[in-house]
């Protein structure tokens, strides 16, 4: 079986992190999938899908990394093609990509106790958002 | 059903990027895939598949960032071993990952309107590449 | 067909690097899977799945360059929060994320020659690990 299902954010950008742990569970609780694989997918070029502990501090440290890393305040040649001032968003959304994968084994995520899946906005602005969740299995 | 085919590159290395977005969209319209899993992998330990907006300027600020982290003119152990000078290709392959994953819902890849699928050759040299591209679903 | 299975792990922490690439071989060839996907999912949020040529240059070139940009020895929101002394293990865990897929194509998978599948675990201490290998396709 292969099921469809999209989750809505309103986000604001500037490396904003939602968990969405929650819409995945019911996604494949709704489903009725009992072994297989859920993909969370970003479209769009300047957001991510990873896992994280959603933990205050493990969200500000990863924020300070990257503004040392991949900083927002430096030139940045997309910049000059649109006029946009998210050039670090596109450099950071390309390293990290846009997908995740995790197994559901007898209708359960495999996900560890203190770990959550996230969408990472690394947009400049506040942006709906519509991620795709797609289940494949049996 | 799963079906799989290949796409074949002829790349020039030093971060050398290629939008393979058309080749992808062309097999699934051939496959007839309806809904399911689009896997794009690179075989090999120096390149990766990912998203950008494939626009000139973007493509110059990800290749700018990863001379600074992951800079080529350093010492690398791997060098050592083998005579190469290859070895931050091996360590930007490691963090970007070799494979993408993107949803298809009713024959169409999920992708933003700004988001194109790229492979990216962190080698030292001209190579030609052949990626997977692996079709899952109904 | 979805078969999953796991592959246990004594790991010692601190980048401890660990190929799996026989383990997940085996698994392939148990199930009989000719043509699919395998997922290789890290419950957990400190450690990932990637590839990279299991060479020791290339191992210590990769632990020193995340040594530098995602150094041990700084100030970790996180650690206020627990008492812990993890911080850059979750902010690179969530940097290269928790899972990697592969396509197999006619009973074997399709990595390179020189590339291993590889589970790194980024926390600072010993730990059982415990990775999801699920296999989906025909």
């Amino acid at each position: 079986m292969v099921t469809t299902s999209f989750v809505h954010l309103e986000t604001k950008g500037h490396c904003d992190i939602h968990d969405v742990t929650a819409q995945v569970k019911n996604a494949v609780r709704e489903s009725g999938l009992r072994d297989g694989i859920v993909t969370v997918f970003c479209p769009g070029s300047t957001g991510t899908v990873t896992t994280i502990e959603y933990e205050s501090g493990a969200l500000h440290d990863l924020k300070e990394i990257l503004n040392e890393i991949v900083p927002p305040d430096r030139d940045y040649r997309h910049h000059l093609r649109w006029g946009d001032d998210n050039g670090h968003s596109h450099v950071r959304a390309a390293m990290f990509g846009p997908s995740l994968t995790v197994p559901v084994v007898e209708g359960e995520l495999t996900l560890g106790t203190w770990q959550q899946i996230v969408f990472i906005d690394f947009d400049t602005r506040a942006r709906s958002r519509r991620l795709v969740l797609q289940l494949t299995g049996e």
